[in-house]
């Protein structure tokens, strides 16, 4: 189990490979790719970082939710996390004042579930206070708007 | 090359398979996977979310300093971007009211190049107003310490 006396430390290192492709590598694993849409001057060999960053995000959130539901008793058979952002690119090119990072992320979770409304709202709000990666864009003041959907 | 006139619209899926892991989709790509390791109740097979995040930290880095070097004619030959960072686990097991996410990272920029310390001065200045992932950071007041190298 997870100690708690101690901070967790986690790292992961990048090396350039050419143009807009990097290799990540975390641990021992074997490394993966960020790469970005020919549009974006990249080769399209593997997701952009911030997809990563949003993939995190799902990720962060899936296991929050098992790890919460395990403590409450909660039951579900599946288990669904999307989020999708938008990014005003004037703040990359540094053309205009405006953030590089997200103006807006929108997140929905759908959870197949026999357990009623009330018990999915504490769910919720314990997973809402709890997960690194949704405080993480809350505490950056982009004020994730999110849908849980029980079916 | 990027419109500068709309929006870029990301976004990532995940489908929880079992305990702690998940699949994560972005566009067409293969899936990545998301797991914990066994001390915080996963298998172990992939990197966690936030390991993804801290990922994406380090491939946007490398992204906006080959995209701004680029702008600047300025050449460099090697690139090495790392990230780590620590967590307080009381706060994801809500026994103390800290943040969840990061307590402090720390960031280490490695290039090779023959360019004045003046010129690795303005990309970097460039780069930490410009990358989206920095920003994030930086806007969750995590301020993160980053050292640039050059050798």
């Amino acid at each position: 189990m997870l100690a708690t006396e101690e901070l967790l430390s986690i790292s992961a290192s990048g090396q350039w490979q050419e143009g807009m492709k990097t290799a990540i590598t975390v641990r021992d694993f074997h490394p993966f790719h960020t790469d970005e849409p020919e549009e974006m001057g990249g080769t399209d060999t593997a997701p952009n970082p911030m997809e990563y960053v949003l993939g995190g995000l799902c990720g962060c959130t899936s296991i929050m939710i098992n790890m919460i539901a395990g403590e409450m008793n909660f039951k579900f058979s599946e288990l669904q996390v999307s989020a999708a952002g938008t990014i005003d690119p004037r703040g990359i090119l540094g053309t205009a004042e405006v953030s590089p990072h997200f103006q807006e992320v929108k997140q929905t979770i759908r959870l197949k579930t026999g357990e009623t409304q009330q018990r999915v709202e504490e769910l919720r709000r314990q997973v809402e206070k709890r997960c690194p990666a949704i405080n993480l864009f809350r505490d950056a003041k982009i004020k994730p708007q999110t849908v849980w959907e029980k079916n």
